[in-house]
């Protein structure tokens, strides 16, 4: 089995193979420059923020569909602790256990590869268990502050949530973005509206993962067009699952991070977002979504903040 | 033994307890309001980015000293892994094991008690192993975005790093005002650099350790006359260590979480922002420092970024 | 709400507190003589082994129902790894977390308390998150290793497997010792066979987890009539749940565990070992059962192996 | 680089691929048949027992010298929690990280592979991030009890322990077989002592773990032909490190692992045993060593116990 003719003509569209050098590791961040976010700060006219992550917890989104996703597991080292005798300041320590993936995450440009072959051309095999991710490591981006823009599918299809067999499409988006008021350009951070998280936070965990509307395979280009610097969804898996064409799994996970070189986020909490954006009036603001540094990983949990 | 006179009479000088009500878990970020934070985006005029998080790595800061507070344990769950049968788009993923304050951190009010209490007069035993902090948890604040002043209190004393015996005096930080060329006010967050990462970075982990600099029993007065919303520092200890008054361990933990009810930041690598500040001729920043939002964490590694 | 006074007729009749002098520690386990051991070995007459443990895996027995209780994550931290350059020997190294009762395990004697006791009259805060167990902790014993007895209950009533409402009663446990031909004496560890491990084994999770059959309030005095050192079985919650009497939860825990001083074991997979007995024409055998001593733990997973 | 003609000339001698059949997954222990525990299970005389497990805790053997291996760390996810409410039985419940291999442990023979094959012939690439050790887990034996023989290496030579730059040959195995006063045969487990294990017993893990002690690449032809069907020692590295011959790093695991199928057993605490032995006046002993059954596992813990 290989990848269909139909991907390897997609993938002609959209590659950014060499694009900023062979050594380059972060992809389409590169088009956010110091004036991208110089112009993404002039958009906080309020002070107003809303913060987009999921709470981490052992009641998490995940319900072992994806092998080693666990939920975060908190527990104690230290419950007020007289460290240094009976009546001193006590400490409170604790510790965690959790797929890097297992919330509202970024996936590193090394999250996936197809035929063998990582974004920018790179091997495969450079992720190994002794150090995770040699390239395109979550480590390396250092920082992902842009202007963010939210695209409202649910809210410009007139629903409250998409359908599970909803394939978001380059329509979609134009829909989207013209509701929005806006212009998608060069290194904005862009963040697709499903509603399929209300599923989440009302408790069926089941039905936000599967079946799950979600980009569809047609959606790179039009992220490339306008020269993107990543898009993030309130979806479990980004793209729509099972995907529209037969045989043919994650299609936009090996555009985006391969091909493109352009970070996914996931399970991003969107709906206080949607709210915020209808009572301002505007779907715009600056964004902060730093990735944990770890090294060498493949994935990072995150909290972005949107502010207005 | 119990805390002894001279800390309880510093204690009622910069207590905020019922300040914000009885039910307040977050202190003084409530001093962030919508206002501070359209004023510090106002400070964003180039749109350098410089992080200030140090790598989640195993080769991390924790030496052992303290019980419990693992370096991150990088593990593989999935490595190029072709879910859906060879040929496909391959999927890598990982998992973490680490203490939520190993690495750079914000402890949450909850991570301190004295006296069987925590902020705001509630008990200390609302932490549990069952659920982590039921009050103070770093849940709790939702979004930490403020206006950041870097303190660069070695500089402004004219040093590369302090001794590590320097404890860091209101005086200091007068100096290192004046330096900066801004009077600290209302919702800032205060960045404190003693130069004392540079032993982490060099290597000598002991040395980062203990000994250590850090901010004096004074300081918590300094902050509280300003109304500082947070403070963090580049040591792993944040105040100086051992103690400067025998027996009296942890003072400045004990008066800025329990009594002032403001979030502390510990192992902030401030170097870089330094130089940066240098460069541009000053010290103010936007500054996000978004918290992981651990259900019932009493503290979270973070990832901040100042945005000149 | 405190314990009724019905529990506390049985608990006085149970009770062992300073029978093996103030500072024991492993209780009924003192019952394990050199002697019983001896007497044990010559049990083994085919050398037969028939294992008892579930596979430690993340598709384990845990279904969420106990917070904390994680099935087993087995990550890889290093693959073939050649750490002395290409072409050397290579290794994989892996690690895990789980909850140390998540699967095949022991109940540490401080696994429970009650009326703020432990074992032999130990207040109950002698465990905490800075050392767990300071008291009756799974690194005491040293060693399990004795004469085991299948009580097979499920066989002895005619059974496949148990009734989930179905209390196991000193009047079972007299049915299943006649169906084993020997007498149940002083230092055996006994094993209960309920059958319910037939659900976990198919698959049906849930339904082994609640309700389930188990051991009745009554049979503590019936174990502790005979002096038994040990007593496991073939559930998750080991006594019948939900409990007999209303509001009494873990009655029979508190009964073995605290005031007999009796580890207890759990998840066991007897089907096997019944199978074994039934083809041997007998129920005794060598058992070895022993504690991964994790210092303060309240609980291990176990390996055992019953040699026939 | 590639291994040299000397280690292929051992690895010839040793070579026991295909002995049980194509599909065989776990080797020497093939040798421990029935008879043989019945045989063992007679040497038990006394019923003393003798636990050789290191403590399971966060001040364990690792110093961080093999990535990713890290010691226990044991934290709490219940305390004391009323779980059915105030004045109910209470229960404490607890969680672990660590390295499969970090303690008192088994490896599995998937744990080293060398040229791209693991035992039997079969591709390194099965072990995966995915599932671990797809062939040769140390899931596969069931069970490991067998007649243990101490051969007390240390003390025959006359030397409390070993030199850090002994590597134990043929020859001091002979010696020390002939102060054991038996013959080792086949089906026996050997463990070997070289009093290493005093350096990290008295706290001194840097020169416990580096430079060792341990087996010469000669031992291996000497347990294969005694048809040994196990070898644990008191070392963390098992064989002579650094290694004997310049740049042939680990023959020993490649030997025993790999082309014989012989599991090895590491950090084995041999002190207590080596005076048991010396007042009983015999090396014999039955010996359980249980390998908890972790799916995939290339390495488990063991709390292994000797019976006389």
């Amino acid at each position: 089995m290989s990848l269909p003719a139909e991907f390897h003509e997609l993938a002609k569209r959209v590659n950014n193979w060499g694009r900023w050098g062979a050594d380059d590791e972060i992809g389409t961040l590169n088009l956010i420059t110091d004036e991208v976010v110089r112009e993404a700060a002039a958009e906080v006219r309020t002070g107003r923020r809303v913060p987009l992550a999921l709470p981490l917890q052992q009641d998490g989104v995940q319900t072992g569909m994806v092998p080693g996703r666990v939920n975060p597991l908190h527990t104690m080292v230290q419950i007020n602790q007289e460290l240094f005798g009976p009546g001193t300041v006590a400490c409170s320590d604790d510790a965690v256990t959790m797929g890097l993936q297992a919330a509202t995450h970024w996936d590193a440009l090394s999250h996936v590869s197809h035929s063998g072959r990582l974004y920018n051309g790179r091997p495969a095999d450079t992720v190994t268990a002794h150090g995770g991710a040699g390239f395109g490591g979550i480590d390396k981006p250092g920082h992902i502050v842009s202007r963010g823009v939210l695209l409202d599918v649910a809210r410009a299809l007139g629903r409250g949530r998409l359908d599970s067999g909803h394939a978001v499409t380059p329509e979609d988006l134009d829909a989207a973005e013209e509701l929005s008021g806006t212009k998608v350009g060069p290194g904005d951070i862009v963040l697709v509206r499903t509603g399929q998280m209300q599923l989440c936070l009302t408790g069926d965990k089941q039905a936000y993962t599967f079946p799950s509307p979600g980009l569809s395979v047609r959606t790179p280009e039009w992220f490339h067009a306008r020269d993107v610097a990543a898009v993030a969804n309130d979806t479990l898996t980004f793209e729509i699952f099972p995907p529209e064409i037969e045989d043919l799994w994650l299609p936009v996970h090996a555009l985006d991070l391969v091909e493109m070189g352009m970070l996914q986020g996931q399970n991003w909490n969107l709906e206080k977002l949607s709210t915020a954006c209808g009572e301002l009036g505007r779907h715009t603001f600056l964004l902060s979504a730093m990735p944990e540094p770890f090294t060498g990983g493949t994935g990072t949990p995150v909290a972005p903040v949107a502010i207005f």
